[in-house]
C-alpha cells in the first residue's frame, strides 16, 4: 500500500502505528465556469467516480442530485470492496467502467501523473476524452458544483452555498469536518487508548453541540438546505450502522438522540439524500476492508433500518428545504439503489 | 492454550476455524446438604472464585447475595484479564488469593487432577483445606445454592428454584441458555457469515419472545425472582456495553427495547443484582482479551451508563421480587464495586 493510506475515500485496509492523519488531496485542480485550471465546466465531458460506501464521495452524489447535474455529469460506481489496486469497476460488465474503459480508478491517476506515489481516493472526477484524473479534492468538489456548475443546474435547484451565509457555513463545516466527519475515523483507527478516547470525546462533544443547535432549527445554517447539512448527513447516516460499533463511537446511537435522529431522518427522506445511500455498500466496505479492526470480515446483520422512513416531525420547525426552489425528481433509473441496501 | 478454549468463563483469547461450541464442565461434583459426593455444605469450608467480567460467574455472585451466603462462602475475584495461564489473582496483595494462597486458579485445578488437560473456567468452587477444585459446573452451582445450601441461607432469603415451578423455570432457562447466554457467544465467535447470521437470528428471536413474555409480568416465571431471571440478567446487563458491538448483536440495543430495558434496570436496581456488576471489569475483559476480534485491544468509552438508575416503573406489574421474604442488605464492605465500574 502507499504511504498515504488515510486520504479521503481510500478505505485503507491497514493503518500504521502513528496517529491517524488524513492526507490532503493531491490533485486539486478545479473545474470552473471560466476554466482557469484548464478544466471548464461542460456537460458530458467529465465522469464522477464514487464509492457509495464512502462518506466523502456521498457528498458529491447528494450535491449532484440536489442540483440536477445527473445528465451533465455521469457517475461511475466502484465496488465497495477494494483490492490491493484500490477502487475497481468490478460491478460493471467485464469489470470495466463503461465510459472510461478502465478496470481500476488508479488508471486515471496514472494517466494524469505517471508513477503517482499517493493513494487512490474517491470522489474523483475524470476527464473523459483524455482519461486523466482532474481532481480528487473532496473538500472543493461540491463547493464547485454549487458555485461553478451553475449554468448546468436544473430549474429550481437550491443555492447550497449562498454568499451571504458562507462565513457561517464554513465555520460550521470546519467543526463538523474535524470532530465528526474525520473524528469518527480518528476514533476508529486509533492505535492507542488515549488517542481513541480523545477522538471519542471530540465526536460526542461536537454532536452534542450540533444536537443543541438543531433542536429549534430545521437546518444547520439559514432556513434551507446547505452544503453544511450535506456534510453532516453523510457521517450521521453511517453512524449507527458502522461508526457506533466498528469505530467504537458508542456513547449512544444517533437513534438515541431525539434531535439528531429526527434531523437525519428528515434529510434521508428528502429527495437527493436517502436515494444516494446504499447501506449494503456501506456496511460491506467498512467491515470487509478494515481487517485491521475486524479480522473476521463478518458484516453485522443489524441495525434494524425500518425506522428510517418513519415520521420525523421536523417540518414543524422553521425552514424550507429548497427555499424558493423545488426538490429534485427521482434518480435516473440506472442509479437506483437496489432494495438490499434500503430500509 | 488448551483444546477446550470455549468453556464457561474461560474468556478464550483464540477460537478455531470450527463452529463455536461451549464445552461441558469437567468437574461436576456437587456440594450438597448430605454430601453424597464427599463435599457437604459447610460454612467457611469453600471458596468461590469468580471473574466479575464473566456472565456465568456473575450468576453465582447474584445468587450468593440474594440468599445471604456471603459469610458462609467467601469469594475470590480474579483479574479480568487472563494471561496464558488463564485466570490469575493479580488484584490481590502479592498477586495471591489471600485464602487459597495461589497465584493462578489453575493451581486449584492441578491440585484436583494432575495434568488436567482442559480449560480453566470460572465460576469455580475450591475446597479451602485441601486447595482442590470441587466444581466448575456453572449450570449446577447456583441451583445447589438455592436447594442444597438452605441451612446457611439468610432469614428472608427467597426461594429461587421453587419446586412447583421447576418445569417452567427449566424450560425458560433452556431457551435463554441456548439462544441468549450462549447465543451471543455463537454470534461473536462465529468464523463465517452464515454461522454468525444464524446465531444473530436466534438471539433476537429469543429476545423478542422474552420481551413479549415480560410485557405484562414483572418476572419470567411466577410472581417472584427466580433462577431464570438471574440467568437472563447476566447477559442483558452485558448486552449494550459488549455484545451489541463486540459480538455484532446489533439489531438493536437493549436500551431500545422498552420492555427488556425496563426489566433489566428493575433487576439492576434490586439489591443483589446491580451491586455485583462491574462494568469496568466486563468491558476490559472482553475487549482486551479477545484479540481475535479486537486486535487493537482498545476498550470503548461508551455506552453512557447514566440511565441504569432511572425509574423503570416495573413495580406497577404484578410480582413481588422476594415473595414473602426480604431483600438482602448491602454487600460486605470488601466486595463493593469501585465507582469506575458503576453508572
Amino acid at each position: 500500500m502507499s504511504s498515504e493510506l488515510d486520504g479521503a475515500g481510500q478505505g485503507n485496509t491497514e493503518y500504521g502505528r502513528k496517529r491517524f492523519k488524513r492526507s490532503r488531496s493531491h490533485f486539486a485542480d478545479r473545474i470552473t465556469a471560466a476554466g482557469e485550471d484548464g478544466w471548464p465546466v461542460a456537460a458530458g465531458r467529465y465522469r464522477l467516480v464514487v464509492s457509495r460506501a464512502c462518506p466523502w464521495a456521498n457528498r458529491t452524489l447528494i450535491s449532484r442530485r440536489l442540483l440536477g447535474l445527473e445528465s451533465a455529469l455521469s457517475v461511475g460506481v466502484t465496488d465497495p470492496i477494494q483490492d490491493d489496486r484500490s477502487w475497481r469497476f468490478t460491478l460493471d460488465p467485464g469489470g470495466r467502467d463503461p465510459v472510461l474503459g478502465i478496470r481500476f480508478l488508479s488508471e486515471a491517476y496514472d494517466a494524469r501523473e505517471t508513477g503517482y506515489p499517493g493513494g487512490v481516493s474517491v470522489p474523483a472526477i475524470v476527464d473523459v476524452p483524455s482519461g486523466k484524473l482532474v481532481t480528487n479534492d473532496f473538500q472543493q468538489i461540491t463547493l464547485d458544483f454549487a458555485t461553478e456548475w451553475t449554468a448546468l443546474h436544473r430549474d429550481g435547484a437550491p443555492d447550497l452555498y449562498p454568499e451571504a451565509l458562507r462565513d457561517e457555513i464554513d465555520e460550521v463545516m470546519d467543526g463538523v469536518y474535524r470532530d465528526v466527519n474525520n473524528g469518527v475515523y480518528r476514533a476508529g483507527f486509533a492505535t492507542g487508548q488515549d488517542e481513541y478516547e480523545g477522538a471519542y470525546r471530540d465526536v460526542f462533544r461536537r454532536l452534542d453541540e450540533l444536537s443543541a443547535r438543531l433542536s429549534d432549527r430545521r437546518y444547520l445554517v439559514g432556513e434551507t438546505l446547505t452544503e453544511a447539512d450535506i456534510r453532516l448527513f453523510t457521517t450521521l447516516v453511517r453512524f449507527d450502522p458502522v461508526y457506533q460499533g466498528h469505530f467504537k463511537c458508542n456513547r449512544n446511537k444517533i437513534a438515541e438522540d431525539p434531535v439528531l435522529w429526527a434531523y437525519v431522518r428528515d434529510l434521508y427522506q428528502t429527495p437527493g439524500f436517502g436515494d444516494t445511500v446504499d447501506f449494503d455498500h456501506i456496511k460491506r466496505h467498512y467491515y470487509e476492508v478494515h481487517t485491521g479492526i475486524n479480522p473476521t470480515g463478518i458484516v453485522p446483520a443489524g441495525p434494524d433500518l425500518s425506522a428510517w422512513l418513519t415520521p420525523h416531525h421536523r417540518e414543524q420547525l422553521r425552514g424550507r428545504p429548497f427555499g424558493d426552489g423545488t426538490p429534485p425528481g427521482p434518480p435516473p433509473e440506472a442509479e437506483r439503489i437496489p432494495a438490499v441496501g434500503r430500509p
